[in-house]
């Protein structure tokens, strides 16, 4: 496997585990100035938005998220990858939880210092019985 | 306007008329062999599953898509854009209409002959009241 796959499946892994850790701090060294999350019922987001939306969810709920590299396609700088994840939220009030199911495909850039920074994200999770 | 930009966005009119025509040859001369489509609520499809999708819908409904874009980066070979996209349909049996609101995120990237071809596209699309 050539680094830079390597790489953009490392930054992959550690999004997902800084999701689940609700590690914000983490994940904001992982995309670049100018991203953008396209979110099924949600207005898009960048870095502020995706911060405030983070910091409410795990206020509120405990999150598991899981994800599953369906697909790593490099082209040059660019980079466009495509999951299958899943989420299972749990309200911290009480049992009541929720289940989401759904793709994700992601646009990474790489930067001038060789990292592979998280340009561009859509998903389309939807609630499952 | 570069002329690489010029013509994505002319790919990107010619898909949204022809989405409204019913136009399914002419919406395959415009994706890439292994195109991949992700769409809330549905398992990732190729040319055959859109196809099979989009004529069962124009039989059943009538369609009409609304697309801004509001975005076009192009990277060398790869260009990726976001739009602010619109659909309402109205079933063919009756008056019975349905809006849908979200954005689309599209990879596209440039043959050998410089045709600009739709290669990934993610669409966050969820009904609207």
């Amino acid at each position: 496997m050539a680094s830079d796959e390597r790489e953009i499946r490392t930054v992959h892994s550690i999004w997902i585990d800084s999701v689940n850790a609700g590690d914000l701090a983490r994940l904001l060294t992982l995309v670049a100035e100018d991203v953008v999350f396209l979110a099924p019922g949600q207005a898009p987001s960048g870095r502020e938005g995706f911060s405030s939306n983070f910091t409410a969810a795990h206020q509120q709920m405990r999150i598991c998220c899981t994800s599953e590299l369906e697909e790593v396609v490099i082209v040059g700088e660019v980079a466009c990858t495509r999951s299958r994840d899943a989420l299972s939220v749990t309200l911290r009030a009480g049992e009541k939880a929720a289940q989401f199911a759904g793709h994700r495909m992601t646009l990474y850039r790489k930067q001038r210092d060789g990292r592979w920074l998280l340009s561009r994200d859509a998903h389309t999770l939807s609630a499952v019985a």
